[in-house]
């Protein structure tokens, strides 16, 4: 990518607006938390791994802004932010992750000056960022084991440089593969109603020179059917502990046709998208989005205003579904047992 | 509906453009069979048996357009017109079904003066016109039969009066229902690239008053899944003798997700789209359309210009996705023994 998905210089966050691309390249820049809740809300910035960095940043902007309060006061405006940050996008779990990564830095030096604490929440991002880049080839690296030479491979949404702070992870491991020289092909579903695939992973593919075929959504299971798929790659927006995965409207349905015709299926996250809080994926809360993402696109109306939108963004698929989770520590099974021993 | 779809008047074919609904009202007008073959192609008019009867319309225009050649030359004129709209699209068997009755007619009175063969035409194409009218209240008699009383059913792409010359197939039946009291409500897939379901179907149920609810194609695996779908009522392009159904891309994926959750699943489509000539859907020659159809959405650019695209319009259900094809004489069983007694 020519340019970064998240980047913070001058205390402001900078932003590529994903919801530009890929016509426009332009950038969104936040100088306060208010601004970071937005970005995430709207979609500004996506994809599971990105928003967490990005909130990461927004306690940083939260804490510059509350600084001159006392010490109370100070701690009690930042997790006030955070609260805010975190319920800005309810299913994906690495906002909270990275949210409560912050909180845990900031307990420990909250009796120190409030500027130093800002110093030590900037290296966290910092850090937060950092290893999100490095996460994402190490999960490249282990998913790359499993692509097969010449294989054509189903993607979903956008799980790539742009859906992280860099590279990916389902498009991190069609990088390396790329770029190993496996000579794969991607099909990239178009992805409605955000059209991420359309807009994000078509972009991507086609700036890294990657031979890549965009769908339309319906299409992918007949391709299934028709033994045209090798395998499908997919990210993860909250893995329970059971290996069930909430991940992008759809993902259900690929699996369904995955699992009839014996399609490898793998969901590839970091493993701060495992909710080790959760039993399994009935208690992920779905997101439901404003009906006008799909009654229009991009400001054009193609449906009329008077009826009626069901629009969830994001579906589980049972673990059983699944042939594994492919994570910076290697691949595993979907199932409680290899999933507890990720934790720390 | 308070327009016609298809209308002849005053020589010239006069089509809703469905290519504009529903945000504008207009109209198309064909005055002659080049046009004809445009609308088709286009899109201006689409629906299986729509474009029967526009293509009937569209003999009538060509031997209106050559009526003052001599015999030979006026009846190969008029040949080569009906391959030329045959081959406008290629899926849907209604087209060649209504062109191959225009050709008989044409052949039994080839020995008149032109001017009253073209009101034989005339006739013959207003009849085939009437006839679908009548056709689609007999579909949506039977089909109402299995209709349960507070139904949730599902639809994809549009099979309403604008995909027909009146009252529509599937959406016929769902008018019916709805008509009869039995307090429905429907799920429309929005049928990505063309957003049949979000333009015309989202449009005949608001303008109806019919309770309805739009989603993203991805939505409706987990609506089945989840329970919440009791019947699944589709339209067809082309019926093979083994009871294979071509019908719009997505059909075959929301075929394989009823079946599992057992979900009645009927194809629901007047005789004449069953191709009598072909042994299973392996026949079906599946049309593949214009790539920018889905890299923009009305004009609006939502892909790269760069990227590939595969564009089917169409895929094949396999009869044993199949609970029944709802027909104006019965539902019948997807297989060659009901499906043969149907021929005349």
């Amino acid at each position: 990518m020519d340019f970064p998905t998240i980047e913070f210089t001058d205390n402001k966050l900078r932003l590529i607006d994903q919801r530009k691309l890929p016509t426009d390249k332009s950038f969104y820049e936040a100088s306060n938390y208010q601004e970071v809740v937005y970005a995430i809300r709207e979609m500004v910035v996506r994809g599971a791994p990105a928003i967490g960095a990005t909130g990461a940043y927004g306690v940083v902007l939260a804490a510059m802004e509350y600084q001159n309060l006392e010490r109370d006061q100070f701690l009690a405006k930042v997790k006030e932010a955070n609260r805010e940050m975190v319920s800005a996008r309810p299913t994906a779990v690495n906002l909270p992750w990275a949210i409560e990564r912050m909180e845990k830095i900031l307990l420990t030096v909250a009796h120190r000056e409030n500027e130093e604490i800002i110093t030590v929440l900037l290296d966290e991002a910092d850090k937060i960022a950092a290893e999100d880049v490095e996460t994402n080839k190490m999960i490249s690296k282990h998913g790359n084991e499993i692509v097969p030479h010449n294989a054509t491979i189903l993607t979903h949404c956008n799980t790539g440089a742009l859906a992280t702070v860099d590279y990916g992870t389902a498009l991190g491991i069609i990088r390396e593969a790329h770029s190993s020289g496996k000579n794969i092909h991607v099909y990239a579903d178009e992805t409605r109603p955000r059209l991420q695939g359309a807009r994000l992973t078509a972009y991507e593919l086609v700036e890294e020179g990657i031979p890549a075929t965009l769908i339309a959504d319906s299409v992918a299971a007949t391709l299934i059917r028709d033994g045209k798929i090798d395998l499908i790659l997919l990210g993860a927006d909250r893995i329970a502990i059971n290996g069930d995965v909430a991940n992008k409207i759809g993902t259900y349905m690929l699996s369904e046709l995955a699992k009839k015709f014996e399609v490898p299926f793998y969901s590839v996250a970091p493993i701060s998208t495992i909710d080790f809080k959760i039993a399994s994926g009935a208690e992920i809360e779905i997101e439901e989005r404003d009906p006008d993402e799909v009654r229009q696109i991009r400001g054009v109306q193609v449906a009329p205003a008077g009826v009626g939108v069901y629009n969830p963004a994001f579906d589980v698929t049972p673990a059983s579904n699944i042939t594994g989770i492919i994570t910076e520590k290697g691949i595993i099974k979907p199932c409680k047992e290899e999933i507890s021993k990720l934790k720390d």
